[in-house]
């Protein structure tokens, strides 16, 4: 089966909380061809404020899905981009027309998850990082951000819809989100048990770790031979008992 | 004075019904750096719903103007692009990606114009054909149309905001719609002084000589070089007495 560039695009709204928004955004995926609405943090059933403004829309809602955490949410997903407007340090922010350039050196069954967060708080952190890519929509100002419903419409349209050039996807299709979190999970298990983490640095060397393997958006392949590597690498440097190891990862100022 | 190109865009709203949209569109348009909003159709003070969408763009919504008619609000415009869902025949019709082209094909200090119709009606014939180029956004479907403030934002987006493209402009200034407009005036009066057009042909020949210089987009050298070509084309045709001139410019099944 062929799935087409739109219908595997799913969008994840997490604790959205005006409903004239989230009618709009399910509009916005009606006129890109996108059906797959999650939400995070809502409960069913949807307010009928939401109705009114889903015009034409109004089965994207009735099928919407409800999960209690964004990591369920995306499980399913092999590529997830979460949106934000504020960078973080160190953890790389792409415009929405490079995000556009990601998605396309994938396959394009490759199953997407485009993540958004509360009007006016945005994502949590640990949310945010729940991602293989954090991408903003490049504006005037840094406010007025986009409405939240137009976040998600202008998001698809650019992802599906306006001119389309046919590609020749470069990659392979990466592991489900819930598989790249096991094996990141691995990686820092094994940097963890062989004594790179101490209780100063492991917030930091979690975070990077996580990042680092999250941008590499990770196949099967990609993470047999990484898990080998690690246990050769690791198993070698310890073996030569080297106390300033865990030191090298420690953020410089 | 150098203008950016967010700056030398003007959005034209021609009889919006829905606040709400309107506020949407001034939103995007401060997301955009776009500040010159005007109105046909509408009259002052805008109510207040508009002014509850309009996040952080309230400005915008102070300093629109308000026109009697179309003509006048895209009078000081060199290049005006009206948005439609609608193919009409003989009309051509570019994807919005494709109008961002055109655009681009001037230099960045040429005034544009970006026009917008009603919610349910869109814009009229006579104020369809008001412009150099028709464009529409395209999706997935030709039901649901983008919602008013929603094509706004998603317009300029793609005008002025996302990954640009420098490139040096092939083009000469054209002249302001009003001038082209009266341009377009006198070679129609120039084929009707000289028998081109008849009762059974005149709305159709008016409408076709429209089009084509509407999307020549007449620069100064354009009309002057057109006029003495149309003088002396017309005085040397009309002295052989050749009656078959104006059969030749009617629509031929």
């Amino acid at each position: 089966m062929r799935v087409s560039p739109a219908s595997r695009l799913a969008v994840i709204l997490v604790s959205p909380e005006t409903p004239e928004n989230i009618g709009l955004a399910a509009r916005g995926m009606a006129n890109a061809g996108v059906a797959d609405l999650r939400f995070v943090g809502v409960e069913a059933p949807l307010p009928a404020e939401a109705y009114r403004t889903a015009v034409h829309a109004e089965g994207i809602l009735d099928a919407a899905r409800f999960f209690p955490a964004l990591a369920e949410a995306v499980a399913d997903r092999r590529l997830v981009f979460a949106s934000t407007a504020r960078a973080r340090r160190n953890v790389p922010l792409l415009p929405l027309a490079e995000a556009v350039e990601r998605v396309a050196e994938y396959p394009e069954t490759t199953p997407v998850g485009l993540v958004f967060g509360n009007e006016r708080t945005g994502l949590s952190g640990p949310d945010l990082l729940l991602s293989n890519f954090r991408f903003h929509i490049p504006q005037a100002a840094r406010q007025p951000s986009y409405n939240l419903g137009v976040a998600v419409t202008l998001t698809l349209y650019a992802m599906a819809g306006g001119r389309r050039i046919p590609r020749t996807p470069a990659r392979e299709a990466p592991l489900s989100l819930a598989e790249q979190e096991e094996a990141i999970r691995r990686f820092q298990a094994l940097l963890d048990s062989r004594g790179f983490m101490h209780d100063t640095n492991r917030a930091f060397i979690e975070e990077r770790v996580g990042d680092i393997f999250r941008r590499m958006v990770l196949t099967e392949k990609d993470r047999n031979i990484i898990l080998a590597l690690f246990r050769t690498a690791i198993g070698a440097r310890t073996g030569r008992k080297d106390k300033t190891e865990g030191g090298e990862l420690c953020p410089t100022k």
